[in-house]
């Protein structure tokens, strides 16, 4: 406890002395951008009458691609920019980001996106949608240092980016915003108070209470509950852990039991796999290691930068002398060695998978190593993780995952602590947001249990607006919005024939029928088939070709000139005969070229 | 309690009944096959100095396709023929089933294919297996049902099905095989206790120790005692549960939380999916409907099937006038009417998915509707029964399901149970089964922990022969064994080239480049370029005519009349472009037509 409370002290110092310098330089909203953050001040009171909308982009009826934009008059608001990864129903995509459609068309009433906090599903998607629209960028050092790394790496430079903390309020337009601390599995996460032209809008973020968080900053509550005193209109919450009873554990229980593993492995090399944007997760292993003796190899490319990063930065306290290049851990011994590795999720391309997979040359597992997987499984990944996991115990070594010890704390507030947010800001209105449809309904009942009315509650899909008043909540009508998939180079409709293509491809195959037709004699002059992704024999292929030879007899060359319906002809014929033979029924590519 | 023992009586009756008639009928061992049972009982005694062979064709290290071959001289007998589903980087397979090609080899010592239990992961490969090898097959009254109902389906008729019950005993070559009662997920489910010339094996198959299982016959431990007393060489048990502390819930708790279900949504109607192949469930909700006074309708082609079978020979009790058509429901109220329903993994196509998408006209889900999914997710499945759940509570649907609440049992054992197991049986050697890897490696230590030497314990893989005497056990020579999948039509060797062009068009599609030359004047004639599966512009198409025509202009056509070269010349020459186009690179397929 001593260790955690002085390196907390640490980083509080360090943060302060980085803010105190960066601040100026990241506040770098020149005069042209601090004209379009207030100019519907004058016209503010005469809109009072008029209705706030809130358009739900991404977020709601999914985990993944947060996206809420709030509008009043002439002024929007963008709360969150995500990403969502995509499904096996999308095969070749990369990511899922919002449709902005909205957003574009309404360029000009954008004052401003607010980022929440630095996960993917909160700031994924920036770097495609800041080719779409222009605004300034306001969040945490933290989350703003994560955005800039993504921004890179896409080559986008201008983009204002501006450092705000909790405490902070800034006005974009006629909204008023004060960002306040909460607790999540990143640092730097705050909750939203809006006050906009109708009332409060409270948004929680992504957040859980933890009253022992390990930069010692536990949640604002008592601010909320003044903001709630003041009174609430509407409050948006976090909703993906209402299915679980009781409190989320804190992020220092996972110390105690990492404590164990360190103290229980003692001549052991210890790997653990975390992700690496939760840098109190990293700062408490890396205290550990310090505390244990252990020298420490960053390994996987997004770890190595974020520690990097955030190290820059003060969130992340790394004393002189602990890291070693990953090189460089041969020259130690096992027990003097901790690896920390990306793949949690089992990533094919991550460090620990190809460790497992005994592909990766830096770190051959064996025998007397301890591996930990510090993170719980995110739904969907089950079997690339267990795989990886197989794999570990088949090379000797000892895996430590979460089905079989506390290693991992989740960040999102369970039942009691939302009915502790809920009884806090006590708001008139309610719209639960992150998470599945089956999370928003248990959400919106929550709210019931605690007294609100059925009536002032509402669930919101993708597209939906919500229209606010100082005393009404209803939907307003829709507007365009949906998923955009980020398919190869930049960003693709991606349209849906092309994924349905895909599917078929990769579930029967195809086969290519070439035929070349004499255009003098309109005759038949030569045919080659050719078939992938499909089991397909010589016979096979042989057969295919007389049913296309039988089909063209039938008909007169010259006067089926219509290439679509020669294309018809060829494809019938050799689809009973392929779903004959093979029960497959293969994409049919006929090309007709006349010579 | 009083309806479940009156039922188990009922049930018991029933047994008894077509026992005695169809025992007779069911034991259709003709002479030929009787002789084919015991050719080595002369030779058995000179062969004692053999060793014991046991080849693990499937169901070590993944839970699926369970298959264990015992040899000893002349003799092989087979445990179990199961199948596994396909993974994501198999797309188009349907099925996949153990590589029998050792047994296709040594057909002439098979002596017969004993089942423990009727569940797809260990009768599911017989149908297709049964065109390659042929033996008598031994399994439980349940177990032949369902397995006689796979085989009518792929119009397999000659296979000779021999009803045993456990308690009996049968004679295979020089193996004594004696039939166990386990309790498990479906009814009928055995452990084995095989009698060789080098000692007892024992064989669990999937079991969990009920104390109040619903048809009242519990796990024969006594008799379990009994055989380890005598001293058991080596065992061989379930593995899936090895991570889950206590004992698993009896099946008769699950009774308790669905009356609570019923006694709560009076005035609604019902639906509940579960496996259609638990008939002890089945047994148990069709009670319920009966104690509140509700009729049946069952949903899904396999429900009706296997209710129907079950009920044929015993093994569930539909009372008269219990069970109406799912077309007649709408001639009840809601609060009297019960269905019962496949589809508890999301899969596309069962009737919970298509009621879920509104897209089952005989079943509109409504405000009025609570739906019971009493089934734990298979792994891997999340994504799509959460994507079920969230659309039957968008219809308005109440849902409970396994998070929420105990409507489900586990049909595996958990640790204490395996402990006791062990402890009764008190083998020398011990090779855990059914299983991934590590609960492979964590039932060893398991087994470890109760003072069982760690050198007597071998973890299998696919393809090892362990080879046993009376007082050793060690790894033989690996054999030929696999995956083999059932793709389509029958039996493909799906080869692994096939799946990786399926991988490969679904991951980034095809374009198919068609050039003509013209064989006289050794120039290009014609050229067609199509793209599938990718985001391929006008422009792109163009500009890849473009590249192919360049290309083919730097080299002599009349000199390149290798076929293989001039394709290599046509890929390179648009596969930079491509990437360069679309960050992709799809699969590119020539087609060089001379004309």
């Amino acid at each position: 406890m001593k260790t955690r409370k002085k390196n907390a002290e640490n980083i509080k110092q360090t943060n302060n002395k980085i803010k105190q310098e960066k601040q100026p330089k990241k506040l770098k909203i020149n005069n042209k951008q601090k004209n379009i953050l207030n100019p519907s001040q004058t016209t503010q009171k005469k809109e009072n009458k008029k209705k706030l909308k809130i358009r739900f982009l991404g977020g709601v009826g999914e985990i993944g691609k947060n996206m809420t934009a709030i509008e009043y008059g002439k002024d929007i608001i963008v709360i969150d920019a995500g990403l969502t990864f995509p499904t096996d129903s999308m095969p070749g995509v990369d990511l899922v980001i919002p449709d902005v459609s909205y957003l574009t068309e309404n360029q000009n009433k954008i004052r401003g996106i607010v980022i929440t906090h630095g996960h993917e599903d909160h700031i994924g998607g920036l770097p495609y949608i800041m080719k779409e629209i222009q605004a300034p960028v306001f969040g945490t050092k933290l989350t703003l240092t994560l955005i800039e790394n993504k921004l890179k790496e896409q080559k986008i430079n201008e983009i204002s980016l501006n450092c705000i903390k909790a405490g902070n309020s800034i006005k974009l337009g006629c909204f008023d915003i004060e960002f306040i601390n909460v607790n999540h599995s990143i640092a730097g996460a705050v909750g939203l108070s809006i006050t906009t032209p109708v009332g409060v809008i409270f948004h929680s973020g992504d957040f859980k209470i933890d009253f022992t968080p390990v930069n010692g900053e536990t949640m604002d509550l008592p601010r909320i509950s003044e903001i709630g005193k003041k009174g609430v209109l509407l409050m948006m919450a976090d909703s993906t852990n209402i299915e679980i009873s009781g409190t989320t554990i804190s992020e220092s229980v996972v110390k105690d039991t990492l404590s164990h593993v360190f103290s229980d492995n003692a001549s052991r090399r210890l790997i653990i796999a975390t992700f690496a944007s939760n840098v109190h997760r990293l700062q408490q292993i890396l205290d550990l290691a310090v505390e244990y003796k252990r020298k420490v190899a960053f390994s996987g490319r997004s770890m190595i930068n974020i520690a990097e990063a955030a190290s820059k930065i003060g969130e992340l306290n790394i004393p002189n002398g602990l890291i070693i290049d990953i090189e460089k851990i041969k020259n130690y011994k096992d027990e003097q060695v901790l690896i920390i590795s990306t793949g949690t999720q089992g990533e094919p391309m991550s460090a620990l998978t190809r460790m497992a997979s005994g592909e990766f040359n830096k770190v051959v597992i064996g025998n007397n190593d301890t591996v930990v997987i510090s993170a719980s499984v995110i739904p969907g990944n089950e079997k690339m993780i267990y795989g990886v996991i197989n794999n570990l115990y088949r090379l000797g070594a000892e895996v430590i995952y979460e089905s079989l010890e506390p290693i991992h704390a989740s960040g999102h507030a369970c039942q009691d602590e939302l009915k502790m947010l809920h009884s806090l800001v006590n708001p008139k209105f309610f719209i639960p947001v992150h998470g599945e449809y089956r999370h928003l309904k248990k959400h919106a009942r929550l709210a019931e249990s605690l007294g609100m009315k059925n009536t002032n509650i509402l669930i919101a899909d993708i597209g939906d607006t919500v229209e606010l008043t100082q005393s009404t909540m209803s939907f307003g009508e829709k507007f365009h919005a949906g998923s955009r998939f980020v398919d190869g180079i930049g960003i693709d409709e991606a349209d849906s024939f092309v994924l349905r293509d895909r599917r078929h491809l990769s579930e029967d195959g195809l086969v290519v029928v070439v035929v070349s037709v004499n255009e003098a004699s309109s005759t038949l002059n030569s045919l080659e088939i050719i078939g992938k992704g499909l089991v397909f024999s010589e016979d096979m292929v042989s057969e295919t070709k007389n049913c296309v030879i039988n089909a063209l007899d039938r008909i007169d060359l010259k006067k089926v000139c219509d290439e679509a319906e020669l294309n018809n002809v060829i494809r019938r014929s050799v689809k009973n005969y392929i779903f004959k033979a093979t029960k497959k029924n293969p994409m049919i590519l006929p090309v007709v070229m006349v010579v």
